[in-house]
């Protein structure tokens, strides 16, 4: 076993919309015990204090004093790279959805220098299909028949994952790419639809459809920085191209 | 992933003088969300039902009313014959400590056929040693320097390593050993000390150093039932062959 000194200063738990503050506080404990500190809640007040203390305990108490609140997921996430949306396993099986384990293991070489975020839903519903949109990664923890984990449960796993492989999995050499930002990839997103809507390629009744489809194809290909700068780029020369022709 | 009617008849979760029956009714999901369906409790009365059937939610309520109370742990743990304790990882590394995953691929060959129980111990303090002796495995979660987990997330993370072994691991053909029972190996060592007494290899000065040494012994050897019965069966005759000596 390696030492206990492994943290993960890049890594956020954030948590939309949790019903119960004990749930927070749990989260900030467990996440404590495998290196993360950072906690952010996506919620439109904040959650009682002395109901989450006592989950956290005294030891996890400087995570939840430290913890950000937001009012939307898109502002909360704007800073990182790498997004781990969770959901739970649902009857008809999502393609998109792997194990913990299977994604941790494929973004390991990522890890250095890029900001990871592990998002979970509410406790009654999950993330929405929209939420899950701005992640790059969509992860269920398998289970039996009985698939709908404690939120707390959900967070504790998935840090106990990235903490196993952080501490086992051997360590690669390669630089690590500077992955796209939630907030870059936004403005990109932006952008790409401009210049789809100006050639009539995104109409009213499939602009969703393939805003989702494109979205989910970027999601798979690790877009660095740069990549996310260069699509924005030629969209924009696209966009000034087609108005310099229509004027 | 493989699917979701993978379960555990013959596996048991068993807490050992839980303080708060909320995490008894979170142990209970939990548990069921990785199809166990056996949970004990070592406790000298009986917890408040309606916090932990609050915690356990309504999907989980049979795990507690099926749910088994034992004065001791020895009683409980009588018919298993895989046993698994569990402790926070300590400063001073024990030795005999392994990660839930290390513990539980070592076990797969022994699962079929074989009854395993996870011993989790009370929230403020875990097991003891004394608890400890009577399991076959020590599993420690490996963690940051904050090493106490909440009751309910050890057990979560391992039922999860429990649940992930068996729907991903490629199956095995070898015939299982029907290991001894932890009743049988706690009349074995009857047998055994009685034997060890009579030689006077065990005295009052070293008596608890050598039984402890003898047990973690005998658990690294996977013993099977019939192995317990030869072992009790040259005891006997020994003790009873030095009785007819002094006679």
């Amino acid at each position: 076993m390696n030492d206990q000194n492994t943290s993960f200063p890049h890594t956020a738990v954030v948590l939309v919309n949790p019903k119960f503050p004990e749930n927070i506080g749990a989260a900030a404990r467990i996440s404590y015990n495998f290196g993360i500190s950072e906690l952010i809640v996506v919620r439109d007040s904040a959650p009682d204090h002395a109901a989450m203390a006592k989950m956290a305990t005294h030891n996890a108490k400087h995570i939840l004093e430290a913890m950000k609140i937001y009012d939307n997921l898109q502002e909360a996430l704007a800073e990182f790279t790498i997004i781990i949306g969770t959901t739970a396993r649902s009857g008809r099986q999502r393609t998109t959805e792997k194990s913990p384990r299977d994604i941790i293991e494929r973004l390991t070489p990522d890890l250095q220098g890029n900001r990871l975020a592990m998002v979970f839903g509410p406790e009654n519903c999950g993330l929405t299909n929209d939420e899950l949109k701005h992640c790059n990664y969509i992860s269920a923890i398998p289970t039996a028949e009985f698939s709908s984990l404690n939120l707390a449960q959900a967070v504790a796993i998935h840090c106990h994952e990235l903490y196993y492989n952080a501490i086992f999995s051997p360590k690669r050499s390669d630089a690590p790419l500077k992955l796209a930002s939630s907030f870059e990839l936004e403005g990109m997103y932006e952008h790409v639809e401009q210049a789809l809507v100006k050639i009539n390629f995104l109409q009213e009744n499939n602009h969703d459809y393939w805003m989702t489809s494109i979205r989910k194809f970027f999601s798979r290909t690790r877009l660095t920085s740069k990549d996310s700068q260069i699509i924005r780029g030629i969209c924009r020369q696209f966009i000034g191209h087609q108005k310099n022709q229509s004027d």
